[in-house]
């Protein structure tokens, strides 16, 4: 008998959602449309996977009234599938639960405060004064440093490290190998030496924030690091320090953003993303992946500049000419004073 | 004495290779060309390395028959010294050696099986109902996760992560600070929040897999992440969830790909390349180093787009001009129009 | 009582500099300029924050002496305020206390030696006939291989992985999650598969290194990985084996090194960049962040290739009109050709 397994009225019923078909119909699985057999139940949410509809072998579909006649199956039909199929997905999660309490093998430093329902995994280290609130998991092997705060219902998958001093919201999520609050790289060059600039700031991430495997976030200089409610980082994004995240801004992975950033809310940034010093990035900007920002951008809007392959001969020769390109303009310009270009005849072109 | 110490005639036994020079000459240790010394074997593969072969101070070399005429001392002959090269540095490693057994800081999950012959190190975790394969290494402070396997003869070295119910093949090696099987970044826009959509596939690596160290494979949202047999990944690496990714495919360090990216059989990915969501890469693909992929990529073939760096003054003006690539492109139509160029002369260039 | 508090005296003697003011004005913490409040001190270095100088309400400054005029509160004068707030913060920082001994729940291989100085924390591992010398720190879940080398004053953040045979210098401060000393990424293709180079050298480190969170340095194939003293890494950089790191260059986080590169001393190297495989860069280089390198640089001077970002729908046309670059420099020549732009006149351009 598998895990899980719904009658499509259930489901309806727990979305909140019109249904068409055999209420009685049961599913057992979620599946993408092109991978779906009978007992499985999709959803169609990005246009590319349209094609796949009227082909599909699931049981039911998730989808808008719009695209129902095309679905040759059961369908509950809603606003927004891709939200749906968020919330459907927690019917289908076999989610571990971990008894409150402290294993025998974790290490717990003077003065610590843990709440008696949190768990503290095997091999987990928390600090001198540190606080765990209630229902917080703290995994095997991570490490919670000296003065540190989890909030409730905090979970740190194993092998997080949380330096000294760093305050963790509520509800929180930090994947493995996550390093929150290790020292910013600051520098003074003096007599021929790199001279060490003591980070005596912290971090302090907000609620609700989710933070990916093996992502960086550095303690500040001065001042905290601060990462607000509801931002959602994924795995391998480094983030230096004194860097601000407004609300709800997420960040795909392998993402660098340096020191003294302020980044503003809802922002959606992609992956492979490089973030110069110091800048500032208004509320609500989008960056398509692979983008670099070498100055400020002050206002909301789509910006991008990752540059796509092209098949190695193509490359070749343009960025022959790329490493040439100011002297190609110069040229341009050469020749257009030499034929008399008119400039009202350029500036039409603007408007092709 | 030397750890190691081989005579001519061994290692050409050991290779199945021609020798030319004394049998009994003895070496001790490999040295790349330019650094080799009396007593230190040598080859020549990369042509780059030619030069250093007339003045090399090696004992022997091994290379290719053609390069034989211009070696200063005892050779090795074969048809693919890299090759020949990796086996004979099998002869010259220390490999420390593992007795089986569970060491007793471990901690082992109710109903995990762990085999006789493999080894368990200290720190370690093992979940519930995890299997551990014979002659596998779980090294200190590593987790493996509830309902995970791990494969005969695989290495995790120290303070890997497997998340739960994860499957690792036999024979492979994941190096430290990897974290297999976090939760793929996946969260639908909902109510001016971000939803979580859990995570419910898992991952699945093949035989033969090497994973370097602090390289993160996500979990599947629905599916399994799929590594397939051979496949090597180099350190730093990101892949998203439901990836998959072929057969002997081989990937440099730092590359991040994103969500649902299929990547076909012995493909060859530099390192840095950003491969964006939802594509499909063809078998036998190349991809330069520091290249971007946008969209899919049909054929096999050399593909490429990174940006080399140049002096900062002439970047500086390249890349103003490059801000205005179109307009400058336009006005180049106008001019070519102005003057009559005739589409006949600018096809002929097609073939220069 | 705030945790630090200092007279302005007490500082200007602490720096052996000149102040205006009141000497017994108390500060009690450091600020920037324009977040400074009664009782903090602020320091002005970077010109971008000159326009914070005049409104500030820092009860004291440290400025160099033009500025002097302009600071509208007490004045530490200075030649190099950036360095004067580096040695100010040590003031200002609560650095934790670790006494010396090794934590019960630690795990000491056979023969490893650990200096009665030494600080070995809970989870921590010291492999075999490793040596750990005075005053160094082995923190929470840090593992040491065996015949590992940590030099005096030392210290190694929690979950840090040094492997075996590695060799850290003198006062080498390293973060969590780092990993030091993994395998270099080698494969022969041998039949149709990827034959695994066994990496038989190691990594030396060198004194006064830096290495950021979650940065990984392979160790070599034949022969070391060197980082030479005074190095500075940030977080998630990725150095290949064999790659050397010439005297106090300093690298920013993300950056990835591929394998046998050959760095000088005193560069200043941004963050997210990448350095293909083979190169020798030359002492005192700048690499701005994001560039990729492809080819040797010879000579010191500052190099540059990062693309910055655009509105969207002009890095769109600019992006077409990039892919077919070569064509529309053939164009160009074919105008050139056509309306007889002189030789001349083109060669003048360049110094305009």
């Amino acid at each position: 008998m598998p895990a899980h397994s719904y009658t499509l009225q259930h489901i309806a019923d727990f979305l909140s959602a019109e249904m068409q078909g055999d209420p009685h119909i049961t599913v057992t699985h979620i599946s993408p449309l092109q991978q779906a057999e009978e007992g499985s139940i999709s959803f169609l949410d990005n246009p590319k996977y349209r094609k796949y509809l009227s082909v599909t072998q699931a049981s039911a579909v998730i989808l808008t009234a719009d695209m129902a006649p095309k679905c040759p199956c059961a369908k509950i039909i809603v606003a927004n599938p891709y939200v749906a199929y968020a919330k459907l997905a927690t019917l289908f999660e076999t989610k571990a639960t971990y008894a409150p309490g402290i294993h025998p093998t974790a290490v717990i430093g003077e003065h610590a405060v843990i709440d008696l329902t949190a768990y503290i995994g095997p091999q987990a280290v928390i600090g001198r004064d540190a606080r765990i609130a209630a229902h917080a998991q703290i995994h095997a092997g991570t490490v919670v440093g000296d003065h540190a705060h989890v909030g409730e219902h905090s979970v740190l998958w194993p092998r997080v490290v949380v330096y000294h001093g760093v305050t963790i919201g509520t509800r929180v999520i930090i994947h493995s190998g996550a390093v929150i609050g290790a020292d910013g790289f600051g520098f003074a060059f003096h007599e021929g030496k790199w001279l060490k600039i003591p980070q005596i700031g912290s971090v302090v991430i907000g609620d609700d924030v989710e933070i990916g495997a093996n992502t960086t976030i550095d303690r500040g200089a001065l001042g905290n690091t601060m990462i607000e409610k509801g931002v959602k980082l994924d795995n391998q994004i480094q983030i230096g320090h004194n860097v601000h995240i407004g609300e709800y801004t997420i960040i795909a992975g392998c993402t660098a953003i340096a020191g003294s950033v302020n980044i503003g809310k809802y922002c959606r940034i992609g992956g492979s993303v490089a973030i110069a010093g110091h800048l500032t990035i208004a509320d609500q900007v989008v960056l398509t992946g692979g983008s670099g920002v070498a100055s400020s951008i002050p206002a909301s809007g789509m910006y991008a500049s990752g540059v796509p392959a092209v098949p190695y001969q193509q490359w070749r020769k343009n960025t022959a000419r790329l490493q040439n390109l100011d002297k190609l303009a110069r040229k341009v310009n050469n020749i257009a004073q030499q034929v008399g270009l008119s400039e009202q005849r350029e500036d039409l072109t603007e408007h092709e």
